[in-house]
């Protein structure tokens, strides 16, 4: 098992930088690679004028640096793009262009980063599943909503790609995938020019194949270097299976408890967590808000575009009626109280260790189970997936880490080191793991200037 | 004194059921009324179409009582509306037209409003002043972000108007202008299709010329009754000056005094409240997160069109420049210790009373001091203004009532209470108040079929 990169994106970043690599060819065989993979249903627009859009370097309010620049982005189709069109996976939105980008894209191009292209969603990042495969098992869903972003890093066609999380879109595609998936605290990242699925949850995140690459884009995105490398001996972790931990599969529970003991025969305390019963209702908290916000946001679709939504769409609007004001206002309540709670509970650990998602890859009738995401998306913390282990078939179980609110370049850091070991320990490469972008970059001769240096 | 209305809104929106007023005919009287006030540029667009667009009853998913049925609702150019364009107050939007209405538009249509038109915005809900004068006193600036809302119901075009609060935008144009206007608990209503400004603070608020319709809006669209009423005798009220008291001008706290002193005459118990140093930043923690927000939000337009932003826009935009994503993140933090303190601070209390504004209306080079406002808004809390006072030169200045988060009901109640109170101590009436709609309606025999029973 090695899913995570070995060509830290920074060296092509670098490389580009320094005339190595030309940046228009490497932008071209990227979308060339993406076009190669069309059967993968990834893309829902592939950024043929990106190249002509981005070239140009944008202006910026103060200094910026382009800390991505050359670097393609692939973004959830849930965002507005001014100069792509923008369908938030719906019908009612077809051939949709925005008078303006979304506030993201607009942080990535100043950065110097190329949108390479829409991924595909499901709709309004709800129902149903979108046509994306799972690029390990074309037979399986990468999950959803953000089902494009995570297929596209997993098929190296892209280093790193922008998607969304409202209940567990962000953190369990990229379990199903075997990528890395970390969605910061809420509102950590700018939501305008996001369509809106339930606005007290909803939270950007990121894709990409190792640690140090979803670093490299946070880090660039909120202007924030963060220094911090976390000293593995002097780390205190919890191993916190929740209330929800019964939805986990018996597979899924092997491979979690398997990862931990690796990391514990690695020399790392890991204490058993019990958060205790004030957080035993976050999934169905989750739930009430997730239902009312959505029904609520999305009733002008429903009554003026209710023949172009997909049925189960107009189904779960239709359904998310029994949830009453006064429940929305309850579990608001509630899940205020739990997050000053957990700020208590957490406080003694630099990370929380728990399940990413509760089962490998689901088939292509839907897009997965967020059980073991709501109870955090809920707690307004950053959570990332660490593809550590395999269950019944092979397919990747992700290890998820969680830390405090706010506390994002501590999660990295220690997500960092556990990597390192989970990587150290792991054997064999397997061949399923399609090549990160940044290796196949890193093998191609064609993109390199004669004689240039890079790793083998 | 006297700017509440004589006439409740829910007596016209009876006459309009029962056929003693023809719902067309009071439609176009109103648009009629709309434009004859155009000097007050309270309307960027007036709904032409709309008794088109909402003669056909919306379809809904589930019974959606038309509790509004027939009463013109005007909209702030902040949200989008599909029938009407939409600019959000700046010439980067012109001729925009979205492709849904805003969550908010659709559930006034579904309840049988009719959306009269937009109103003028600050642009994009920030800077600078619209151009909208004060029905009171047309050197005089309504307020602002929400300008043309609040002099739409002071002037008394409309009955009821949809605002938004980022900073202080709800409360204190209703000050200025002599109405009630109430922002909810944060989140409480739906912000799918508002243009973010700063989405850690943005709330949807509204105006209304009494207690009475105000709750008749409120209630209607968060689908629940409040049959709560106050009992003076039994109420726990608490006089809050609060760290930013400072600021209110020398008028304003005489006034503020002088109306919670007929409280106390009239037999109310009110604490004096000193919420403590805990609460101290709360102006400034509003400054730095609507800073941060608002730059990074419009961050697209500003490189998209900073030609077309006018200069105090794009100079708010740079100077926002000045924080850093750290300073963002502990504002956020120290928010939300201060929610849970205000928690426990207030809960011995049925409501706060507090400075709607910190001066009467300012003259129309600028939108006025938040102050007042900040330090609520940022603790997420629902507040109102009632129209109790006047200042050195007659103007009003409101008290502002405040409750903990999601005790509107009990907040509308005080509220409610407290108005009768007011009105029944305020003597003669000034003049200088424009009659109300529901009053104008109720006085224009034209509208009534011949017979009917009204209030003289």
């Amino acid at each position: 098992m090695q899913p995570f990169a070995k060509t830290p994106l920074s060296e092509i970043r670098d490389a580009v930088a320094a005339g190595a690599i030309e940046a228009e060819r490497l932008v071209r065989w990227t979308l060339a690679r993406i076009r190669a993979a069309a059967d993968l249903e990834a893309f829902v627009y592939v950024g043929e004028d990106a190249l002509v859009a981005d070239a140009a370097p944008a202006p910026s309010a103060g200094p910026v640096r382009r800390s991505l620049a050359g670097l393609p982005v692939a973004v959830k189709d849930i965002f507005e793009t001014s100069a792509m069109p923008t369908s938030f996976g719906s019908k009612a939105y077809a051939g949709h262009r925005p008078v303006m980008d979304a506030a993201i894209v607009t942080a990535l191009r100043q950065r110097g980063a190329i949108v390479a292209g829409k991924t595909a969603t499901t709709e309004f990042a709800a129902w149903p599943p979108a046509r994306t495969r799972n690029p390990l098992d074309s037979a399986r869903s990468p999950g959803g909503s953000s089902a494009g972003s995570a297929a596209a890093v997993a098929a190296g066609l892209v280093p790193l790609a922008i998607g969304t999380q409202t209940l567990g879109s962000v953190v369990r595609p990229a379990s199903y995938c075997g990528v890395v998936g970390f969605k910061p605290t809420y509102a950590r990242l700018s939501r305008a020019g996001l369509k809106p699925l339930a606005e007290s949850l909803d939270s950007i995140g990121l894709f990409a194949r190792s640690v140090a690459d979803v670093r490299l884009l946070y880090e660039a995105l909120v202007d924030e270097p963060g220094p911090e490398t976390a000293d593995r001996r002097g780390l205190r972790l919890g191993f916190c299976r929740g209330a929800w931990w019964s939805e986990v599969a018996p597979d899924a529970r092997a491979a979690i408890e398997a990862s931990v003991g690796r990391l514990r025969a690695a020399g790392l305390a890991i204490d058993d967590v019990d958060l205790g019963p004030a957080f035993a209702d976050l999934v169905e908290i989750g739930r009430t808000i997730h239902d009312f916000e959505m029904r609520r946001g999305l009733m002008p679709e429903y009554i003026a575009a209710r023949d172009r939504l997909a049925p189960s769409m107009a189904a779960g609007i239709e359904r998310a009626g029994r949830w009453t004001a006064a429940d929305h206002r309850d579990a608001l309540g509630r899940a205020e109280e739990a997050r000053m709670a957990f700020q208590r509970a957490a406080a003694g650990y630099d990370a929380l260790l728990c399940a990413a998602a509760a089962t490998e890859a689901p088939d292509m009738s839907h897009t997965g189970d967020p059980s073991q995401n709501i109870p955090w998306t809920v707690l307004h913390v950053p959570c990332l997936t660490l593809p550590a282990a395999t269950g019944a078939t092979g397919m990747p179980i992700g290890l998820q880490v969680v830390a405090e609110r706010y506390a994002e370049p501590r999660l990295l850091a220690v997500a960092d080191a556990l990597e390192r070991l989970l990587s150290a320990g792991a054997g064999t490469a397997s061949s399923r793991y399609l090549p990160a972008w940044a290796d196949a970059v890193c093998a191609d001769e064609t993109l390199w200037a004669p004689g240039a240096q890079r790793r083998a």
